[in-house]
């Protein structure tokens, strides 16, 4: 298993219920019990999905012994958005094949109507 | 291990000879030996690379049995790039908070100057 930062990232992100859950803390802090109560998981099952993204730095737990809550830290994310924008281009590439069709459409209709 | 379309991608993006790869083919398209090349790894092991790729959409490949090239698919990034915009407030939030800051800053200086 890579341990690189972005491989970490990426693999955090690899699961619903993981994704599920950093949704729910954009909402505001939450514990261990109000993060597993929507997923009909065990706290266990919950906790190992919450080490998974503390340990890719998508979530910090507080100190607080007796409460612990969970909240989001997105950081990590501002790189994993930069690596999949260099790829824009070539996912947008048909639209812009579209586009310079429609631009052709256009120019020749322009001739046609001023009589080139 | 979850098989929906975005936890698929993601878990491919997790591994830097992957990405590599995929960065490799912005350049056109490849065969498997072009691409195994820089990695000093067995063709089977960049084989098991490319199947994780081409399972998740991100490559293709040709059917023409003697060459084979793969070529990027860039279509999967477009719906990982949406869900990680979701976010930007989040990572961009300290930010913000330093512009407020020195947008302030600036206000006070303005009313200064003005003699207010």
């Amino acid at each position: 298993m890579p341990n690189d930062q972005l491989s970490a990232t990426f693999a955090a992100l690899a699961d619903p219920t993981r994704r599920a859950i950093l949704k729910k803390l954009t909402r505001g802090q939450k514990t261990v019990s109000e993060l597993a109560a929507p997923f009909q998981m065990t706290l266990p099952a919950i906790s190992k999905h919450l080490k998974v993204l503390a340990k890719a730095g998508l979530i910090e737990r507080s100190r607080d012994a007796q409460w612990r809550p969970c909240r989001l830290r997105a950081a990590p994310l501002k790189q994993a958005s930069h690596w999949i924008e260099l790829y824009r281009e070539f996912w947008e590439e048909r639209l812009d094949r579209l586009d310079d069709y429609l631009k052709k459409l256009q120019s020749k209709e322009n001739d046609r109507v001023a009589g080139k």
